[in-house]
């Protein structure tokens, strides 16, 4: 099930009316937790809660986890602090835990470590949640196998065994030192397929090369992106002393890349808060009126321009306003657009500066020559006169190099006072392309005017 | 290494010049293959040229099926079929195998299949370029590790050992019935852990609830979701009979998911190909064309409609301008956006289509209410006169309505007429609603005009 299924939506919905909590049972537990998750997030709240409580305690957590946040919140704020340490924390890795938690107020966090029954997991709770979140300690699980070069293969199949027991997952095996300090790795594969006897030492089986980690407080965004470019599975993660600490999961590290995505996405489209088409309509106004204020103002700005130009005494070249505003942000965006995803993927850094401006003068360049030539043609062709359509056309020639120049550096500087570029994208780019769009058109128009 | 090293950078061109080859080749080797790639993507043609020709044997196929796509064409265009047979293929799975000989023309894949030394690697990429581009079996690889049911677990221990020698995770262990249907699955730390005596059968150990597997046919965007709701490492895939063909890896969809993330930022930007900042100038402006000469035709579209409102009798109504084709714009993508990212995460179907209109009327009266208002203030207060100040808050509380409305039903329809809808974002939605939005402030003007 990928799409909610509606017919079992309904059946499900019909159920919980007419109370046949039996067949109920059947149904819920033929889905898989994510399904089980979806349904809860498109059913009514109280209808949630009616299915929550009959869900069996084990798939509770691994329902709860895949729920919209909304929700999860909404179904954690019912539960009493040792019903959540019980029945939803206890079946948890220290990750999801973790996330659970930091949802609660912080009064309720304490309250609720305070009831686990594993002082482990409330201490490794309390660690990841000291990681403010956007860190690769955020982001990282405290549950992993772990042996020591100085073991022998008998000693750490033992303890991998032991380790392993609560894992859905093993991926790597980590080899440290007597410090807890990462030496090396061993794969689940080399130790079944090695043909080493039982005393072999693990030193001489780990693999040393190409062992890449990444630091507790290092951003979210190198986790993906160390993970991206090396193919890895798991990334383990190390304090500032070296130590082992935790280790991050490649599922954990794709709901980062996708979070990412959509929100470039939706500022791009001038959309200021994290919002979903299920979100309710407040909810959407709120996240898209910052930037119709922008738009506004920006719109304001515009008519002193066009005031201060006079129009009445050539009323014609109110005519291309529209053109001359639309080609600037559309430039402008495109420009930002490419600096922004060049930022993002580490194939531009600030430094280019003035390589990037000039490759912009080139595509500005040629772009403007192409739509001035074709804007001419067009204007004289359809009758707007000489004088105007030399205007409209000289006019975007330069709007377009400016909006090129200009798209490419308003990202450009916010990357390097640690602004995030995405910032700039749409909207905000659209908008001040308008205005001085705008003002290069009636200078030239002024100009052109005084030739004639 | 993530950011290219620029001090290495310049260290191996300087050797390249010098001609210090053994400097280089340690150099080189302390590089992993990922990062080699970059270097080679970051240095001029003929310097790629001779540091792969330096490349020890046994990595040149990892560092090529890192490289960007025209860098590894011209490499691989250098070379003879037979050492792209022997040097290349021989060292890569499947999948990357197939990836590289979809890039050569059609005479040089057969060519090259031909020299393969191994009939089964052969035949298993010329059964991977069946599939077309966008399917599951198009990214599936053909290595995997399968059992039988019947075997004993010793036998599936022997047989495992044997299969995964050549691959370099293992993940999942397939097991399947006589005739090659999937019908379970063993993780390897299972049988690692399990109390099971050598003669225990595999049916006893397997896993069959929630087994997840693709058909090879169906899109690639099936599975990156598939992987991501349900935490995948690998998915196996499947053929129309149901029996087991590939698997398609974690780092292959993630590829996939940045792929796809990447392509529709662009759209909404109005880049109508694949681009990268390092592209050349050529390449960026034809990307850019499209989309601008769509913004042109838009434009000598609005200059009709200004023109058809006569203008010179009423020339305040052009200060306007600006705001209103910028607002309806703004309005159309963010529209545009929430319905595009809503059907790429399958929230939202086709189907919800009334749904999704009257809560975009809701957003829109919201939005548009509050925008007219201050308007309605800011331009009376700044002295743009009351039937100005009026015409331009009626026409910009239909105009955001309008947009909303358009900016949502537009990505809908498409979708349902199996079209991308992320082609509806960007400059063609701005485009549409600049116009229809002008319409509207220039009835809306006209019909003020007459009142007053």
């Amino acid at each position: 099930m990928l799409n909610i299924d509606k017919a079992l939506l309904k059946a499900i919905r019909d159920q919980i009316e007419s109370g046949a909590d039996r067949e109920l049972l059947v149904l819920l537990s033929e889905l898989h937790a994510a399904d089980l998750a979806e349904v809860l997030d498109h059913v009514k709240r109280e209808e949630a809660h009616y299915l929550f409580r009959l869900i069996p305690k084990e798939l509770k957590s691994d329902v709860l986890i895949e729920l919209e946040e909304d929700v999860r919140l909404e179904l954690l704020t019912s539960m009493t602090s040792a019903e959540i340490a019980g029945d939803v924390l206890e079946g948890l890795d220290s990750d999801d835990a973790a996330d659970v938690m930091a949802d609660l107020p912080e009064a309720k966090v304490e309250e609720v470590i305070e009831l686990l029954e594993s002082d482990e997991q409330a201490s490794d709770i309390r660690d990841l949640l000291s990681y403010p979140e956007g860190t690769a300690g955020a982001l990282m699980a405290k549950e992993l196998v772990q042996v020591q070069s100085t073991w022998t293969v008998a000693r750490a199949i033992r303890e991998i065994r032991r380790q392993a027991d609560e894992l859905e997952h093993v991926y790597t095996i980590y080899v440290t030192d007597g410090e807890n300090r990462l030496t090396g790795r061993l794969s689940l594969k080399h130790l079944l397929l090695s043909a080493a006897t039982t005393r072999t030492l693990v030193s001489e089986l780990q693999q040393d090369k190409e062992l890449i980690s990444i630091g507790a407080n290092e951003p979210a965004e190198r986790v993906t992106k160390l993970m991206e470019r090396y193919d890895l599975v798991a990334l383990p993660v190390l304090d500032d002393e070296g130590r082992l600490v935790g280790r991050i999961t490649i599922d954990d590290a794709v709901d980062v890349i996708i979070e990412d995505a959509e929100r470039d996405y939706q500022l791009a489209s001038g959309i200021s808060e994290d919002v979903e088409s299920r979100d309710d309509v407040w909810t959407l106004t709120r996240a898209r009126l910052p930037w119709l204020l922008i738009g506004l103002a920006g719109g304001i700005g515009g008519a002193y321009v066009i005031g201060a130009f006079e129009i009445e005494k050539n009323p014609g070249m109110a005519l291309f306003i529209p053109l001359i505003a639309a080609m600037g942000g559309n430039v402008g965006v495109q420009s930002a657009a490419i600096v922004v995803q060049g930022l993002a993927s580490s194939s531009i850094d600030t430094g280019d500066i003035f390589s990037r401006l000039s490759k912009e003068l080139g595509v500005g360049l040629i772009n403007g020559l192409i739509c001035a030539v074709l804007i001419l043609g067009a204007s004289a062709a359809l009758g707007f006169g000489t004088s105007l359509s030399i205007t409209v056309s000289l006019a975007l020639l330069c709007v377009i190099i400016f909006a090129a120049l200009f798209g490419t550096f308003v990202p450009l500087m916010l990357d390097r006072y640690k602004i995030d570029p995405a910032l700039a994208t749409g909207p905000f780019i659209t908008t001040a392309n308008d205005i001085i769009g705008l003002m290069i058109y009636f200078a030239v128009g002024s100009a052109i005017a005084d030739l004639f």
